[in-house]
């Protein structure tokens, strides 16, 4: 008996040490890396349910099937708490049967699932199958289901039928052969194309994993303002090792190809696009890439936009440029071409520049051109209306191009989840055959990446919310903001009903809250020169007039904003005239859009019955006094988040309040020099002088 | 009893369960961010032993000794296997007596200690004690007591008693304001100027504490290419917060002054140091800088070398330029003048330079400026002789320079441990006062950084061995490479003999065959232009005649070298009579330094017995066979070590083995050009033409 106790005693002790370790464990440094994917043991019910769950792995030599079996084994472990691998039964071949009650299974090559991804999750024998037409559909339910139960769903009520909603969901990186990251705000490119190809960096595999899990299935390794380097046969075995490192992923490879490329690196004398030698040089090209990486995605292009070379050098169209690569591709990928033009010679409205030199041409690319438009005619602006390309090309493809970095919204330091963003274009209906996402479902949605070397990938740790609503609003645009927010937070950060109530709709704010204390009311680009960060709503001396915010706000003695009516540029024309409708009368447009469309004068009478003075710094204010709102609900969070996290979020909080303020207060003074009103009654005056805000300079400012 | 069997078998099931989950932490993935301070724990004996040491912190209210308590309980944990804290008795203020026996006992402020890091590690009390005379000595003592115990020696017969060998051990880094490190080859800057003084990141704790395990108090922020604004007001926050975060650290933070910053960002119309009103600037920016973080280290300053501004531009010597920030700092700092200096105008062999420059100066410098020389006299090649100003400035404390990233060693890829490297200068006899490690023990050493954001810290897992040698010669030369490489191995990677016996003797071999298949006997600078990382013998057509390869080789049909003997530069001159001597004869000096202090023709006949031809492709072939039985040896020790880590490694290492043969190729093909002599029989051709290896082209290298 005293055996016996001293035994109990001495295991009860080891069992404490356990629970030490398993305690430390838990508490260890989160920096972030392991992104969306920590699955942080269930707890209570819904860890029962799941350690009831059994696994059979379809035994499929497919590499794509391994990882989705792999990712479940991995997945479902984490969840149970354990680091064992939970119950796997491996089958020779097809699925064994009968299968153990209440097994969750595959069956990867169901021909009653269509192939490119679709996969569905039904009950089947007392349990739950993974069923999909092809082996990516496999690793897309792995995801799907182990997102489902980090949710806390009861797998018994689990019944998914989905299919992506696009066939392209790409990322476009920005960035160099030399590892810069042009609106890169997360150090480093994760590419290190000088070790290449001896050298692979886990991180590439470990992107390509983060992608699948979201459903994205390409991406663009270089940036469109694109070096010849990646078209030279030294470059063909690095592209391919990180090909067939992504490939069980489902992740496509593309390049930006150079359109001077047959000059600058093919040793011919132009890039004429209809010169045969360029043609038969881009035909190699596009041979020797297939040779090396059979499933080789295709080619993105920019081209005769900001200095870059292009068709239009040589008298041609970009439909003429387009359709030489699209033919060395032929049908083996795809070419995409960026409609983001503008010219210093056009003196017409930027806005209208795009639209102008490409509706022109619809019906004139080759099948395999698609039209990569951005979500707004401007540039990626804190808020645009929807492109009036969208649907305006109805015999081309146009794909969505939206930025997840967040070049104009505050980069690295300032909160805004953009999945908010990205519905106010998708859901918009452009009166010319549905939605921007009805128009664009051929095609597909391209973000320009917000993924570097840093340890948490995106500069911050809600920047990686972005990257991960990019890709569900390309597998699904259906989805609301504040579901892919939900998910997000709860597989990040914490399934814990106070923090979700309270994160959500913290959320669901920033991005609004940016747009107001930048560019409220629909202004656009008050933006300072080079980094984009800060207010430089003055600058009026740049080169070219677009490059300048004064060209944007139009600000003057008797009124602010971009007359865009037939009164002014008429950009409102190039939209449907039941959408042009919407936004004609100044007096009945919602107001976000008011100083896009219209210039306005300070005593316009805005429909909140304030005048337009007022109302820009009642906005100004609300922008600000969300941002406060929102460091103080993240104050609340402590107890939620681990420290390492949690401090680095506050941390970014203080200086988004700081520089919110900033904003507010250099813009309001800008305007009161140029309107010479003094400030509504109650209103708190800006903290310096004009002469302070521009004497301002931040050299180190990323981009600068 | 069956209820005792229950529980019993359900605590064993509970214990496995912890098993498993222990053994998975343990087997998490490597990313090498510990460096080696990952307390792997211990096995056997040495478990046992340091399982029975209990610990008693001294409740000091220093930060430094709570770190130093810290760091013991953290350590002690992880080398016994558990995550729980270890007996910690904290007394009310000094040392409680009688302490349990056995213990380990803290005495942070022993008046018999001398003060500036000493420590002393004694039995006490059937136990051990760390003693010291400041807070500091303990921090130190701290991590030499966890360094011996990780190497698996008994507690009971630690007996240590050391001190630092020199004042001043300082990091260099290269770093500019937005992130970009010359002659940086692990990531961006460590330092996030654009984010502080709000945030600051977790890794410039952990550098801290990294460098004060290996004995370094001091850090340079900024590049000497310095940006003014580190002198301008707005940074004065940013280098607090960091100042604050390294002070319990024992590291001073320093700034590279740039000499011009009167003009640059103080509104003056000079920076003449003579300028009563330029002094006033200075002194009032060093009063500025105290005000706000008391212990600053002071300045680092490069002046008129390579265009940077220095007081040669009024036509004011060195040490009129030094003095003056000398003043402005007072005994509150130091200013470290580099001697890095050449001139274009100057038409003497580049390698006497400095000594021409500065000798004259001895004498005249203010107590506080320190000179700070490189290892050799032109700059951080694989191999130099010892810089002939050590020991030639007897009035002048002169600081060893030495330049931990490897600008011109193969950089991140190629594996070269630097200790002998180091070891070779430090241990040279000046013939003026005793070697250099002695001329140079009242000033200190400065290391140029090898730290990055990569994950790895410093571009490769090996390239860490770099950091902690420098830091570990900084606090006493007299260690052997073989000792702190063995240290090193078996803190970051694994204890056992059996990979402990092989990869010490790879590392010691490391650096020589870099400096043979690069630039063997005594060869200089043949490296490409910008990247200086593959070979450019042939490269002669730069502006200033000492950048060119073909200025340090001398080749031509008749011979190769450089004569610096007095037929030639006399640069000989410049060292002791008693170490010229050895230099003197071609037919008697070591060959590592033949060809720098000699012009011998092609069939000279080395004391090998080969003709000079012929050894010089000898010892290109060794240093590529090295490199092959690297790889090899490596390859062989996959059962010690992590597969990331490992895989990480032998990529670098087949990336070395085909560029050693590269570096190898290209020079034999150029030297054959040169003397049209047929390669020695039995000896492989160059792979390819002279003319492919001219026509190489890497713009993604880094520094390109």
């Amino acid at each position: 008996m005293i055996m016996g106790r001293g035994l109990v005693n001495r295991l009860l002790a080891l069992i404490a040490a356990c629970a030490a370790l398993a305690v430390a464990s838990a508490a260890q440094a989160e920096d972030g890396y392991r992104l969306w994917l920590r699955y942080a043991p269930l707890e209570g019910e819904a860890l029962a349910r799941v350690r009831a769950l059994p696994l059979v792995v379809h035994a499929d030599q497919d590499p794509t099937v391994a990882l989705a079996g792999e990712e479940l084994v991995h997945g479902l472990a984490k969840l149970r708490g354990e680091e064992r691998r939970p119950g796997v039964v491996i089958t020779a071949s097809r699925l064994a049967r009968p299968l153990p009650p209440g097994s969750l299974s595959f069956e990867c090559r169901d021909s009653a699932v269509p192939p490119g991804g679709a996969f569905a999750i039904k009950p089947a024998d007392g349990g739950l199958r993974i069923s999909a037409g092809e082996p990516i559909g496999c690793l897309y339910g792995a995801f799907a289901l182990l997102r489902e139960l980090s949710l806390g769903r009861n797998p018994a009520k689990i019944d998914l039928d989905e299919r992506p909603a696009m066939p392209l969901r790409l990322l476009d990186h920005w960035d160099d052969p030399n590892g810069y990251v042009l609106r890169g705000y997360s150090g480093r490119s994760i590419f290190d194309w000088w070790k290449l190809p001896e050298h692979l960096d886990q991180r590439l595999v470990d992107y390509a994993r983060a992608d699948a899990s979201i459903g994205i299935n390409g991406a663009v390794v270089n940036s469109v303002n694109a070096s010849p380097l990646f078209l030279t046969d030294r470059y063909i075995p690095k592209l391919r090792r990180i090909a067939d490192a992504w490939r069980p992923y489902g992740i496509r490879l593309y390049i930006c190809a150079r359109f001077s490329a047959p000059k600058d690196v093919g040793g011919l004398p132009t890039a004429d696009p209809l010169d045969p030698a360029v043609q038969a040089w881009w035909k190699a090209r596009a041979d020797a890439l297939y040779a090396a990486i059979p499933d080789f995605g295709g080619f993105l292009v920019k081209a005769n936009s900001e200095g870059e070379p292009g068709p239009q050098d040589y008298h041609r169209t970009h439909a003429e440029g387009a359709n030489t690569l699209a033919r060395a591709v032929g049908s083996r990928g795809v070419v995409i071409w960026r409609a983001f033009v503008y010219s210093a010679e056009d003196q017409t409205d930027r806005a209208k520049q795009a639209y102008n030199e490409f509706v022109p041409l619809d019906g004139q690319f080759e099948p395999n051109v698609i039209l990569q438009v951005k979500n707004g005619p401007v540039d990626f602006q804190p808020r645009e209306p929807f492109h009036p390309l969208f649907g305006a090309m109805p015999h081309t493809r146009l794909m969505f191009e939206g930025q997840i970095t967040k070049e104009y919204l505050g980069q690295a330091t300032h909160l805004a989840y953009l999945a908010p963003y990205w519905k106010e274009v998708l859901d918009a209906q452009t009166g010319r055959g549905g939605t921007v996402a009805q128009v664009i479902a051929p095609a597909g949605m391209a973000g320009v990446a917000n993924t570097g070397s840093d340890r948490n990938w995106s500069g911050s740790h809600f920047n990686q919310a972005n990257w991960y609503a990019f890709g569900r609003l390309a597998w699904d645009p259906t989805l609301s903001s504040a579901q892919i927010a939900r998910e997000w937070a709860m597989q990040t950060f914490s399934r814990e009903r106070g923090f979700i109530g309270k994160v959500v709709p913290m959320m669901i704010a920033s991005r609004e809250a940016v747009a107001e204390y930048m560019t409220p009311l629909g202004l656009t680009h008050q933006m300072a020169t080079g980094h984009h960060y800060g207010p430089g709503p003055w600058i009026c001396n740049l080169k070219r007039p677009e490059w300048n915010p004064c060209y944007y706000s139009r600000a003057d003695k008797g009124g602010i904003g971009f007359d865009r009516t037939a009164s002014g540029s008429n950009a409102l024309a190039q939209y449907a005239p039941s959408v042009a409708a919407q936004w004609a009368d100044p007096r009945t447009i919602d107001e976000d859009y008011l100083l896009w469309f219209h210039h306005v004068p300070w005593d316009f009478r805005t429909p909140s019955g304030r005048p337009l003075w007022g109302e820009l710094v009642y906005r100004y204010d609300r922008g600000v006094a969300t941002v406060d709102e929102m460091a103080a609900t993240w104050a609340s969070l402590a107890p939620y988040v681990d420290p390492e996290r949690f401090a680095d979020t506050a941390d970014f909080l203080r200086i988004q309040s700081r520089e919110a303020r900033w904003w507010r207060d250099a813009s309001i003074a800008y305007w009161q020099s140029i309107n010479g009103l003094p400030l509504p009654a109650g209103t708190r005056p800006p903290e310096h002088s004009l002469d302070y805000y521009k004497a301002l300079s931040f050299p180190e400012a990323p981009g600068e």
